[in-house]
């Protein structure tokens, strides 16, 4: 099956001893928040990308450093966005947060980005490190933008574009070009990595945006309408907007009127933009997977095709 | 005069030039935060260690690119602490959080690791990366800890020494340490340098805790007591705790009590613990000016001998 291709397994296996081994901390709070959150599974898909990206190159050194660092970057991100998020659960969790405190989610956040540090560290190449520091810059800008863009009712497709480039798919790009980075292939090659992670990281967002308000709470494990409740546009919202302006009002509300919701899934649907939508995902998700051309056949590029393709119709 | 030796000043100002460009960014809500906290000025601690440490050794390579990165270290843990501390005031301002809530203040602490990522990437030098990642660590694991420790009532003087090595004095260690570590001098002259650092920060935040108490809110810039409101044990307290066992009634109902903090003044006026304090501060003080015997004179040795002895009688 394309989408587990040789060696896998064994290396997602690998990276869960790995990863709680690197976790470990003598403070209690710590070690309590992490089983919560870090080490309680989660699709690992970071982690997957950098293993099909360095085996489509033929194995890079350093793939399961790697692998952590962009898994320890999205976790810390996860932890400091508990506070923003006000989800009431997580990865089907209650969010860590209100078992110990919001100081203790962010400083726990704070552990694993020095964990980060740790492994990056290991693979000696401070082209890498620059790399890091460039994509966390990039990805906590896109968290607060979002943010701001909120507070200001700044609602455009531009800044849509950038909150999603900017808090998922540059880590995403990291995770496919890194290999390339680590095995010191450049050219077209490393670029075609690279623009795969964007690319795809991209579509992964924007289909992760349209289920928050279209899929079913059983599907995703956790209530719908979590971005409109904290007044986030998003593509399917910013396209209503532009034909019903009552579309703004349920956002400056937070969706906190009943039928709010309903109210929205049925003009998506109603209108077309849902189909719209869907349209847009699809034909990212065609972007990253063409991307791919410059490399060699092999088991590796197909899982990674076949993971883009599969955002074109995710429902969970 | 011994504390502003040649150089000092206008390292300092280069320094803020310096910082104010590194933490520039197109995100209008990070630069709000940045002027209210990081670049508003503070003692800049850190970064003159830094520049004492360096010049006493005839000059260190990267030695802005050190101070950078010690105080972003710093800025960031500020601003993650603002959730906890709930101080109403930090460097006599109004809190960031309370501005632009919890969420803009922990994203842009990120966003300030992400700096202090950049500028350690420049000097080149892996070892220096790799004690980051530890003193990153350690700080977050002491942050917690004294979290944990208030929570479950877990007092002792061990824990104590424990939580102000972790949260102060490990990164004072670094800012004195990391010089060496750059210019490449190992041996007993790195070691007492490191020594120095680590003997600092603990004075220092002893004397912190101390004046949390038993300053004055003018000299001080915010209220006193702020410790005893999140139930947070300093050595004052402790000690205080030994000899009248309603002290831990205090720090249970966080002092909330009318005449609580007063009361608790008088105790350790009246007991000779207040002195008793004093004295271990003045002690702890001496230790790091003693430790700085290896190094050959200079008014940069001076310097760094007169920032401990003024831990041993600061008031603010």
């Amino acid at each position: 099956m394309a989408l587990s291709p040789p060696g896998l397994d064994a290396f997602l296996d690998k990276f869960e001893e790995t990863l709680e081994a690197l976790v470990q901390s003598e403070v209690l709070f710590i070690r309590l928040i992490h089983q919560d959150l870090v080490t309680a599974g989660g699709k690992r898909i970071r982690p997957r990308l950098v293993f099909l990206a360095s085996r489509a190159l033929g194995g890079a050194p350093f793939e399961m450093e790697l692998a952590l660092a962009v898994e320890l970057l999205h976790s810390a991100t996860l932890l400091h966005d508990d506070l923003i998020d006000d989800a009431e659960t997580r990865r089907g969790k209650e969010a860590a947060f209100r078992k110990y405190g919001n100081a203790v989610s962010v400083l726990s956040g704070d552990f694993l980005l020095s964990r980060l540090l740790h492994v990056i560290a290991k693979t000696g190449r401070m082209e890498l490190v620059e790399r890091f520091a460039q994509v966390a810059k990039t990805l906590s800008e896109g968290e607060v933008l979002q943010f701001q863009v909120a507070a200001l009712e700044d609602y455009s497709l531009e800044n849509y574009e950038r909150i999603i480039t900017a808090k998922t798919a540059v880590l995403m790009e990291l995770s496919t070009e890194g290999p390339a980075l680590l095995k010191g292939v450049d050219g077209e090659v490393r670029e075609a990595l690279a623009r795969f992670g964007l690319f795809y990281g991209q579509a992964f967002q924007m289909r992760d945006d349209y289920l928050d308000l279209m899929g079913t709470p059983e599907a995703l494990g956790k209530p719908v309408g979590g971005d409109v409740r904290e007044g986030k546009a998003t593509l399917i919202t910013l396209l209503l907007m532009e034909r019903f302006p009552e579309v703004r009002e349920v956002l400056r509300r937070k969706g906190r009127r009943e039928g709010d919701l309903d109210r929205l899934r049925m003009l998506a649907w109603e209108s077309g933009v849902a189909e719209e939508v869907e349209r847009r995902i699809r034909e990212r998700a065609l972007l990253a997977a063409a991307a791919l051309k410059p490399l060699p056949p092999s088991p590796y590029k197909e899982a990674l095709e076949a993971l883009a393709l599969k955002e074109a119709e995710r429902l969970s």
